[in-house]
């Protein structure tokens, strides 16, 4: 299976973490993955594996960039903090043709990112989480126990 | 050598990133590397580093309990973003009784943080870092040229 993974707006502390939690369980599952990340994301990304342990053969690409080709993927995995995230990933269904599933997270509920995402045919969460990512790791691994049955 | 890390509030996104690339960069000059870490900070870095690769046998405490029993350290480097973070810093360095270096950093020039570790006998730099790791990384590389001169 191969999953895209959208990584935008770095600025909540549990972001980084819980993409590098996500990238290795789908690793780990055999899936493919690619991710489409926002420059300063991608560099913390970067300082938090320096020896490239979990994101080894890990294709990325900018955020932008990847909006003007697009390839094969099964599913597109979305972290959505803000109005960006949302446009983002509607903005990527619509070019990848893929199911997507948007992960809205942060210090409050933001029930319009949910519905806006969900109107336009995006499976949505939303994850209280902003320092502690152990409400975003329960919902990752719900999230793969769904679209990997075997 | 032995080199105690304390991490403390994980708020600014650069914080767990660049504990994860100190850490791996003193493991692999050879040293020995303690934590004392804020519980949430604890929980990013377990989620970030979920196969401990860059975790393994490096000795983890929370920020309080490590203060009621001192060991052996030769150099303690502090993350400060905050006020308690000066506290627990010079705290540390009354009981542990090492070489200690204070790492102050944020979107914005913190003076005040950095006299108070400098009046207190601290060797303290500032990195304007918040999203982007990069100044930290920078920074973090020529403490260590100047700590471990082998």
């Amino acid at each position: 299976m191969r999953v895209l993974i959208l990584l935008g707006c770095p600025e909540p502390p549990v972001l980084v973490p819980s993409f590098i939690y996500l990238t290795n369980m789908l690793k780990k599952k055999g899936c493919e993955v690619f991710v489409s990340a926002n420059t300063a994301a991608l560099k913390l990304v970067e300082t938090a594996d320096p020896e490239k342990l979990y994101i080894k053969n890990v294709g990325f690409q900018e955020i932008d960039e990847g909006l003007k080709d697009a390839f094969d993927v099964d599913y597109i995995i979305s972290f959505v903090h803000n109005d960006a995230g949302v446009s983002y990933t509607i903005t990527y269904m619509h070019k990848y043709k893929a199911k997507t599933i948007g992960v809205v997270f942060g210090r409050e509920m933001k029930e319009d990112f949910v519905n806006t995402l969900k109107e336009n045919g995006i499976e949505a969460y939303f994850v209280r989480a902003f320092h502690n990512p152990m409400p975003m790791v329960v919902t990752l691994k719900r999230i793969l126990e769904n679209i990997i049955k075997n």
